[in-house]
């Protein structure tokens, strides 16, 4: 029985939600120290990120396969796994709940004693001077190209027929906390241009200004991957 | 066969106990720096809570489904997936489970040397100044309900006919750790009236007078997930 | 086809030389600051000991159920799940390997330019003052006890006709990490005559002076799940 | 359907690539405290380079077994499970894909404002004065083979007849993990004589002066596992 449009779009929507509500909520409310215990630090924020994606595989990838993330569905776009108008659907939900995130993150932020809405707030991603460990922009480009291009690698590989279908989502989950171990110093780490979206849309600026790199490197490294692959599995 | 009521009473009370046991005692006994190693911070408290999720999942799940909270309990009501008089005895075996082990935990806690029974002892949850990072009753409120919604939200995914019995329990709790990622500063997370109950029965104070919060938004996001996803699963 | 005992009491050996090197390692070699990256820190050393059953849990499950701890296999020989001549074999095996691995790290830190043995030395066990938080005979007892009847619970649910055999080792390692979670500041956490006998036999002093309580308690807790989960399991 | 040599030779380089990339990566811009949140410390490290070798494990397991690491192409090939010619292959593909992700951390470093390239840099490993906790020769060795034998034990239990498909991934990752949490301080962890290679080759002086040391432990610790394994699985 085919599962109705509706019914994938809203799913993708609650994922894309809870990836940025719980990836830049434990960034933003946790991840520094505060009093008492320490806070997450870069390797709490990683797992908030990547385990995300662990739990959305398997509550929503058997309903759309758990893209929640438009690189992810162009290039499944690029591979011929998805067809075009269900792709776009997947994309437009994907920005709605990750603006939607930012949303109730601004809110819950405002009922805190000393919040405001700070440049890269919301856990905005950037580059260069003022942004993480000050790495310039072509370091950027080039981190957050390679990092999709090896999740998309991951994603390819463990959903293909030398994969292993129950795993499949642990292990992209995974990946995705690789990925912000390395990358959160340079870029805060996007490897999804509705991740970015959302709290850029809010914190403006400078986070505005620099959002086009994490729509386009994430793409080519998607599509880099969808093209590599489609060549591994053509006999 | 079917599974004896006691068996299963027995089982979400040990569960019950084993969560607040390992969540909170993680947080009273090790959560801050003391001599030698660094503290568990709050990235190991909220594995403690998430990961109890996951042991319990595999150990009692295949006896009760491993509820182990009473928001879970009532949505599972909601959704027609339990009988009212069989929902009634989990919750209560679930307070009792609950407050058995914050009696333990008070009782390990009285051996060690300079302990006493400060407000929000025990790992209570509250919110407000004076407790984490101040926050105000209305973000307490939005991130109680919202979080329950979402963790409902991926239990009804991942137990549904789209999802994959072997990793619901492993996402169920990795989603608990999650939801502990961001809430922690905001009230200690709560998502579960009765690990709530236990810790303030004995804390008294401010811990006894905002529980309703902890009962009351919970449900709230619970029921709601259940109305949600039954829309979804209907043709 | 039958395992031979040989066979049998050689991965229990290994296994055991594994949790006992893996989690005392960790603490003595990386379990505080140094110069460079933080240490492992409370979270890192349960994670330690925990990782250890569930990786040893998949090497070897399928050789010995991999019970690498005296407790589990006096618990099993209780419920009627092992005979006393192999439990007998697996035990001395599981004290070897133990021995050898504190040897082993004794070796290697013996390269280390600042070391020395000192008192509770190689991860040891204890309690009381001058033992982590400092916490009393029967907080120490109560835990163990406590503890040891939690991961036995699990372990028979986990492996009980209600269980999940593939996951079974995971959610049984990760108990283990959740009882390191509350556990390391009281006792150091045992719930393993073994893994106790191990370093309090190089330690000598005080760590050997408390080892019975790390024998005792561990059998009592064990055996109480034994008794209670033979009651669950009967009709 | 045989899989061509080609492809499985990309898929070892590109396992080993991003072995290289994420664990080295993630010590080098993260692994210490900068601004913002706390680095990953030894326990993010750890997790790094383990949970690599589970996402690859899972991505390109089905292609090639997912080696990655000569020490385990050599083991394989004493044990008697792959040809020679295709190891010799593999540990080309391998050898190739550290060198590269060297280069690529080395590119991103270079847009790092104050980065130059130290004695030990991109994650070289090394021992003696001037490493890590400064321990001896015999320590680095004992260490690197003992833990290499641990490996291999473990990636021969749960690919061997006793053990489980889907999880071996998950474990055989895992145990790389609890090798680095003891080992960093010592040699900064090898066990994979390609991953010392690539950034040794980079940072030359004494990283390339020490890399025999884990070229020779990681393969006598291999090689001597698969001895055991293999009189454990003979009758």
């Amino acid at each position: 029985m085919e599962i109705k449009s509706s019914t994938k779009y809203f799913a993708e929507m609650v994922g894309t939600f809870s990836l940025v509500l719980f990836g830049c909520g434990a960034a933003v409310v946790a991840g520094v120290n505060a009093s008492g215990p320490a806070g997450l630090g870069l390797l709490g924020i990683s797992f908030a990120f990547g385990l995300s994606v662990v739990a959305m595989a398997y509550a929503i990838g058997g309903i759309t396969g758990c893209h929640i993330n438009p690189a992810i569905t162009v290039a499944m776009l690029t591979a011929g796994k998805i067809k075009a108008n269900e792709a776009l659907g997947y994309i437009v939900a994907q920005f709605i709940g990750a603006t939607i995130a930012a949303g109730v993150l601004y809110l819950i932020q405002s009922g805190h004693p000393d919040w405001s809405l700070g440049e890269y707030a919301l856990g905005a991603n950037g580059w260069g001077e003022g942004y993480g460990g000050g790495y310039n922009l072509t370091s950027a480009f080039l981190a957050e190209a390679i990092f999709t291009f090896l999740f998309l690698f991951v994603i390819f590989g463990t959903t293909s027929k030398w994969g292993n279908g129950t795993m499949a989502g642990l292990a992209i989950g995974i990946t995705l906390v690789l990925i912000h171990m390395v990358c959160i110093p340079i870029t805060g780490t996007s490897v999804n241009p509705a991740r970015s979206f959302g709290p850029a849309l809010f914190a403006g600026g400078k986070a505005l200004q620099q959002l086009w790199l994490f729509i386009v490197a994430p793409l080519v490294g998607g599509i880099a991957a969808a093209i590599v692959w489609r060549m591994l599995e053509k006999k």
